[in-house]
């Protein structure tokens, strides 16, 4: 198994709460956003998407948590996909620069929703299928 | 001139940066809640105008910024508002609790789209007409 | 198994992301909130604990996410707490008022760090001790 | 008078709010961690000074909101800096990419606390001298 897309990002000093280290929640908001460059990456707008009546919504989320990054940290993202019947599972996990320690590991089950009910979105389909993890 | 909406919150944990103290775009979100907390009252959903193409847009915002927030710390919200032409002026104060010390200042500029045109909403004019100050 | 805490929040319009529900990793900041409001109803603060080289971090979350919530939602976020060795694990869910539909269910694990390493905080392990869930 | 720093970013989906465009708040945001890489350029990190009781806090902030940002848009962040007897007055502007259209101007008043009162920092002054702008 390996991963289908990188994203390089730094730690911005307000994602840093008063213990001195990124809040958890940012970490949502980081592999959220890797996962959405991703899709953009594969000629899917999330926001397009979401005006045209089709939503890729998350319905669970596991973090652990490993190292924590603190300011000035950079880091890389990186995430694969499969699919599970009606599920897109994103692993998404993330390490620091330059020494690759890891910072957090996850698992992002994501369903599709059209015009608000669970849905297979064949479009969706179509662009996610060359980067499938078949193992 | 006097306050016509106060709306009581406390500082949560993840709103702090490594200062320790709340993060300056943290008051932002504090006065956006209060608006909005204000115009519900008012019987405005931001929400709801949204999905009929009508947008309050803040134009301008200055923050004066007197006292951090810190952890734990609770606080009351107020707020006046005046109409300046195609404006509509929010002046909103933050005060800590329970010593009433003055944590910011600010004044907030607004105006309204209507499919994305600068606009007069007569509707929200109408609603907000009882709470102007008229000095 | 029963809740030892509850509380009652309501949905800020910038926690609402274009798709018009609140974004994912805002529940991360509700549950959040929720666990440091119900440590320091315990006598426990977070900030202070921090003051004095001990932290509580989360080495897991696991969300399932069952019913969005939308601007002008009211909730409850509820807590269960119990001792896994040198983990405490948190059980936190939360309710869309009034009619108590499930928003999420999710599972905290936390360990405590003294001056960065691993270890067993006396004084959090007696204030917590009245509040674990013995089934 | 020109910038003497320019930060390139990327719209990040949970930035947007219901209205689909970038939060109001965020662009204090965008606008501090610009202001924190300039000066982690000129040699000053802000979490190490925050170790040793020098912070350099916001005292005002004004913001004119020109274009909105929206999901998938470029922009850069451009930064001129003055200084004002005990202030530093940062001129912070974001255009979008590729048109250069303005997003917003701002205007950010800091001043430096040693040790909690308002103060002249010799090391911060020097590192920030080649970058004043002296019309």
């Amino acid at each position: 198994m390996k991963y289908v897309y990188e994203l390089k990002m730094k730690v911005r000093d307000y994602e840093c709460d008063l213990q001195g280290i990124v809040n958890n929640a940012n970490y949502q908001h980081y592999i959220e956003h890797t996962r959405h460059e991703f899709l953009l990456k594969a000629g899917i707008s999330f926001a397009d998407m979401h005006q045209r009546g089709i939503d890729a919504v998350v319905a669970r989320v596991k973090i652990s948590f490993k190292t924590p990054l603190k300011s000035g940290d950079e880091f890389v993202s990186k995430l694969r996909v499969t699919k599970d019947r009606v599920k897109y599972v994103f692993y998404q996990d993330i390490f620091r620069l330059p020494d690759e320690k890891l910072v957090i590991k996850s698992q992002v089950d994501t369903v599709c929703l059209i015009n608000g009910e669970l849905g297979v979105c064949a479009e969706l389909e179509e662009l996610l299928e060359p980067f499938f993890d078949k193992e």
